[in-house]
């Protein structure tokens, strides 16, 4: 048994941060438009190249990224990077065209219930707006990313069968999608379950392009991860410091931590293209701006090999 | 790619205890010894029947454990529990045999700087400390566990060449010790260095008895012991709600959270003996007991499939 790339040509891992998001979302104090453009930037200046910046939902639903064209106005655009923005309906997809969006994402939960609770409205009805938004992007060239909400368990339903992900991501191609995440948004995730999913999808669909997205609500986020790479999925979606929560366990952490994920990345024997340092960084910055510990790991202790000084440890140990 | 038990005769997995040990000794304001007692018969009640209680090192340098004896007192001992504490010299192992343990621990760090930082001596002086004491364990009968502190990593001079964890266990079993602990002390532990530390010590002394520590210091211990399992490793010691620290790094949690690892565990479809429900309980409790938030992730989470209302999610959601 062993972990890691299988050669030197199966080195690369797309890490694509969805902090300023998913994770910005569930803040309650708004962040100025010009500082979450700031993180952004600072996570393109450590190295990050795929980002889930803001989202096209109704200012009414989530104040916090009411500002999503200002925002991306302000973002340092420059080639190689890809900047994504969640998009519910055709009105969010003009207005995520006019902001110059290089990937549309689409969101469905896996299981009626979540669902509903989510969009208020079914499954059908939520593929149908994906239906409806899809040629908007196909007009402006940009390419749509499916993502598959509760893809691991549903907070209501409990399991979600596999089925119920292959007929999403069969809609999902059938209106052009070619990216396809699957969401783990309440923290359900565990190795047999991803295990399950990530062959179904594999086997049926060997052309969909396929990210996993982590919470570490129960502590197996970066495990999940671990088995995802062993199948040979190789984005993965993550959120600066840890950023982000579950609104069905209250003091539970929310997205696998940026950071985290990156070290164990890097010192698996992957490559991100992300340099570390900076990383932790923007994390610290992140931690100042919304004003509480964060629960990334890595950035309250360094990289492993940042060595600790004899005479201060001789203190610590006593 | 798959991650779980090999057969159904594979599926035990024993899970080690320290939090009482490893984690109260982090602890600035006394317990009470009758509160540790408790606290031991609570995760015995659960199901847990391996735990390292306490230690008899010097009271001078760890007041918190001075108690060792009175507390192994107050313990409910039964068939089939194993109470281990840890053993640093002859006089310790008087100690721990009158209070009748059913193991003692001894430990010597595999980096020589860590070893002097911690217990003021060279790697050799400490080996020379076990080799007095595992007599006196012998003849009363009572097994040694020997910990390597430091085996994936040492704060101060970083990688440990596998060949210092090799002279130590070949020195352990010189000494009669078949139990070996490999312990992650400051969190460096990834799976690259667990998995060469692991086959080498596998490969070369195939009649001892293996158990992994890791710490989840940056955000990875679960990953590591991921690993462990799928190497064929089947002891992880864990402290109960992530109690622990880490001298070296202020803020960064300590020992991997024992509920996160056994719901890992029984999620893949290995066997503890462990009521994960009754476990989380005691995590709450030792919460209320230390007065402050553990890292421990499942124990504010719950298990995967305890559902939510969906009323209370529909609120939730927003």
């Amino acid at each position: 048994m062993s972990f890691g790339p299988r050669g030197d040509d199966d080195r690369d891992v797309i890490v694509t941060e969805v902090g300023t998001r998913d994770g910005f979302q569930a803040e309650a104090a708004f962040i100025p438009t010009e500082v979450k453009a700031e993180i952004v930037d600072a996570l393109v200046d450590a190295g990050v190249r795929s980002i889930e910046a803001t989202s096209f939902v109704s200012p009414r639903a989530i104040p916090q990224l009411a500002d999503a064209h200002a925002m991306l106005e302000r973002v340092t655009r420059r080639d190689g990077l890809r900047i994504a923005a969640l998009v519910p309906n055709a009105r969010g997809a003009e207005r995520a065209a006019a902001a110059k969006v290089d990937m549309m994402v689409c969101f469905v939960s896996a299981s009626e219930s979540h669902c509903r609770a989510n969009l208020n409205k079914p499954v059908a009805a939520a593929l149908a707006d994906v239906a409806e938004f899809a040629p908007i992007a196909a007009r402006f060239g940009i390419p749509v990313r499916g993502a598959v909400a509760t893809a691991f368990g549903c907070p209501f339903e409990g399991d979600v069968p596999v089925d119920a992900l292959l007929r999403i991501v069969d809609a999902y191609r059938a209106l052009g999608v070619r990216h396809v995440t699957l969401g783990d948004t309440t923290g359900m995730a565990v190795p047999p379950v991803v295990e399950r999913a990530v062959d179904a999808i594999a086997r049926r669909f060997p052309d969909v392009a396929l990210a996993l997205h982590f919470h570490n609500t129960r502590g197996v986020g970066l495990a999940n991860a671990m088995l995802g790479l062993q199948m040979g999925v190789r984005e993965y979606e993550a959120s600066i410091g840890g950023l982000g929560g579950c609104p069905f366990a209250p003091g539970a952490t929310g997205n696998v931590c940026t950071e985290d994920l990156v070290y164990l990345l890097h010192e698996s024997g992957f490559r991100t293209g992300i340099d570390l340092d900076r990383l932790i960084a923007v994390a610290q910055r992140v931690e100042r701006v919304v004003g509480r510990t964060l629960p990334g790991q890595v950035m309250k202790a360094g990289p492993r090999l940042k060595l600790s000084p004899l005479e201060a440890a001789r203190r610590a140990v006593g």
